[in-house]
Order: structure tokens, then sequence, then C-alpha cells
């Protein structure tokens, strides 16, 4: 343990941040694997920091749900410690995580170290990509990645992205679709998907992706019912396109085609 | 050898589409190193099938570029005679890559085994995110994926998406942006965004990434030239809110901010 701390000396930190994938560690990259061995120190959301191994040495800084600027913050001042720190995200840390928040503190310029520091974005697999996995091959052609989450961004900008992924007929993936208190920003957006795709468009509901407890649902546009969603879900609703193809003695599969054959429709 | 053989037998295939990530084996899952371990057959794009460590016992079945429809056949019928088949992809299968041909496959039913086999689509991280991870978090709020491809896909349906997507005001990752005889799309694509967007709005352009020869540079919608462009490469365009983030003794990043400040702008 000294002999690590030695090394790492101050003015030599480093911030990586790293994604887990959705929950199952073998949806892990060797790369994180590596950037959580080096670490000296972890920071993170308590329930990611328990799906990380145990390292002697290796200090734990744990936070709660809601305090994603504070766990930044964090993670930045110990690196401009000196040390060698890894914020530990969930999913892909550049997809509706800490990426964001991590560069928009370094912009603010608190601390000018925050600047100078190595700074290592770690890709992991997303929910989106997890969930599609699960069905085949829903996002085979274009798509959209929507939060639905109204605490940083009002909600006629979501409307607004909405009513393009309706035009555009994206296949929708839909984060933080709902919470304890919010449902009514996904029945909108049910709704105004709903007007220009079939009822029979298939929507998969996928809850705690890779973990105890995993779910993954197949629906349709005209069937589904918004109360099946908490926190822990990710939506995503097909495109025109998007086919569901049933298999004898297997789970149904989801496919958006690659291509719209000349014709149509097949 | 034998005894892997004797193990699998007839009607018990299983086809399983791997993504290496984009190249580089550090970003490679766990899950995907032990499908590739377990695969008595490979099938894939010689190129990809070079990024995996030879094994004994291992058939290898190496497709030329353009031979997708065939490459995905050829693995569901080893899998059909009860072969462990992994279908070997770059990046994430279900990505404008290979799981929806072999579902369309699938559903044509062609031969009534492929219905009946384990299919197993394993994620693995996609160029957009190794792509985003280079530069920071510029995927740090709602983003869509548009291929600029027009093999399969009339060019009204990819503008109409365009369109939808500057309308949005989504980060737009522009996949297959051009090819040696196909530039024009990515000059309109550009346009199209450019119309909603102001000429500073940051352009990332990543070449190669994870291989010999990565490139990854940042531009800006006004200064950006579509002829740095090729078959290797991809494109994201930020929404109206991306900015560049400049270091002192560190390349600049981007950022996405996760929300819209009160007060607009900052």
């Amino acid at each position: 343990r000294p002999i690590r701390a030695v090394s790492v000396g101050r003015g030599r930190g480093r911030l990586a941040l790293v994604g887990l994938g959705p929950g199952d560690r073998v949806w892990r990259t060797a790369e994180v694997d590596r950037l959580l061995q080096e670490a000296t120190h972890l920071v993170g959301y308590r329930g990611y920091l328990d799906l990380v191994e145990e390292r002697p040495g290796q200090a734990r800084h744990a936070y709660e749900l809601g305090e994603e600027v504070e766990r930044c913050r964090d993670a930045l001042e110990l690196a401009a410690a000196g040390h060698r720190v890894a914020l530990v995200c969930s999913g892909d840390p550049g997809i509706f995580a800490m990426a964001a928040p991590v560069v928009e503190l370094i912009e603010r310029g608190e601390h000018p170290a925050f600047g100078r520091l190595e700074l290592l974005v770690s890709p992991g697999v997303s929910a989106l990509q997890a969930a599609a996995a699960r069905v085949g091959a829903p996002l085979g052609h274009d798509f959209c990645a929507i939060s639905l989450s109204d605490l940083l961004t009002p909600w006629t900008v979501i409307e607004r992205r909405l009513q393009a992924a309706a035009e555009g007929d994206f296949v929708t993936v839909l984060f933080n679709p709902a919470s304890g208190r919010r449902r009514q920003g996904l029945i909108r957006a049910l709704e105004i998907l709903a007007r220009s795709r079939p009822p029979a468009t298939p929507v998969i509901l996928a809850r705690k992706l890779g973990r105890a407890g995993e779910a993954v649902s197949l629906h349709t546009l005209g069937s589904f019912d918004p109360d099946a969603v908490d926190m822990l879900s990710l939506v995503i609703v097909g495109a025109r396109s998007t086919r569901i193809v049933e298999r004898p003695a297997r789970p149904p599969l989801v496919v958006t085609p690659r291509g719209y054959p000349s014709g149509g429709g097949g």
C-alpha cells in the first residue's frame, strides 16, 4: 500500500471515468477492469460501488442518488491532490452519466488544477445496448435516445425532441422514463409517438438489466401500460418499420430492418 | 478437439453475435471473450476475424466487405448444423451491424431450424461511444444516430431523419458518412444541420478508433472539411448546447451539458 501511495505523488493524479456496463460483470471491458484495479480511490453512487470487488488499500467514497455534482467534484479534487481516481458509473460514462458534469466542472474552473489533470473516459456497454441485445435487433437502423427527466431540462425541450423523433421515425430509446413522482411525461411521450406509429409497433420494457431480477418484456404501442415503468426501467419504442419475429419454442425477437426494401413494408 | 465436437452434437447449435468493440482489445467485454473461446466456428468480415486470437481447432469463415447477408446465412447454417458459432462484428452487433440481418433471415424462414436456434446477442462498445470517450462528453444529452449509407435506404428517408435531427436539436452521430464514391450525402447533412446550429458548433471526426493510426480531431460546423471523411470515419455533430472546453497543456474537451440552466446559454 505505501508503495502505491509513493508511486502516485502530488500532481500526477488521474481521473478515470469508468462504465461498469448495466450490472452484469460479464459486460465489463478489460480497460475498465484495469482502471478499477489501478485506482487508489473509487468514487461513485453507493449502488454502483457495491458492484465492484473490494481491494485492500483502495479508498471508497460512496454517494447517494441525487449527489451527482458532489461526487464529480470529489473525484476531481482527489485526482487534483495526486491520487489515481476511478469515478464509477453504470452503463457508459458518456451516455446520461457522469462524463458531462465532470467536463462542466472542469470548464467552470473552480480549481485551476482540474484543467491540468489527466482525464480518461473509458466506455462501457450502455443500458440501451443491453436491452436491445436481449430481444435481437431493435436498434438495427437509425435511433435516438431521449431522457424524460425534467430535473435539468424544461419539458418544452423534451417535447420538441419527442416530436422530432416522431417526425424522423427514429427508433426511440427513453431514458429516465418515470420515477415515483413522475409518470405524466412518459404518457405524453407515448401519445406523441403513437400519432405516427401503428398500435402494433413493438415496445420493449427493460428493468434491472444484468442484475438479479432482470426483466425484459415485449409490448406494443397500443397495449403498453405506463404503470409498469419505474426508475430502474428503460423503454425502447420501435420505428414504423420495427417488427416482432415469432419463433417456435423460443422467445420472440424484435428487428428494425437495416433498409427499406423496394415495394416498402416488407 | 474431439471432446468439443462430441459435446456439441446436432440440434444443440448456438449462434452468438459478438461485438468486438472498435478495434482495441481493451474495449472487449468478458462475455465476448468467453463466447469467442467457446465457439467452434468463427464467421465474419476478414478484417474483424484478424483481430481475434487464433485458437486450435476453431474453424474460420472469412468474408469480404459487402457479403453481409452471406456471412449471416453461413453463421445460421453452421449453428443449425449443431455448431457453436460466433458471428464476429465490430462495435456493437445491434448498432448498424449484423444483428438486424440475422433476425431478418430468421424471420424469412429459409430454413425452419433457424427459428429454433439458441441466439445470443452480446453487446460491445460502439464506435459512437469510443469516439465520444476520446473527447470527453459530447453525448452528454439527447442524441441520435443516422447512417448516411443509401445502399438500402432511399435518400429521401435519410434526409427526413436529418431534418428531424435538426428540428429536435439532437447531438447527431453520422455512421457511414462517406465512401469512395459517396460524399454528397455528408455535404447535404452538414448543410441541413448548419441551418439551425451556429458555425461554432463542435464537430468530431474519428478515424480507426482503437486501432493503429487512430485519429480523433475536433472541428466546427463552419470549418469542417467533408473531404477529410472516408469509409473508416465516424462524425459527431454537436447540438446547439455542445461546447468546446479548452484546457491548459491538455487537448480540448467537448461537452453537451445535461441540462439547460435557467437563463439559457450558459
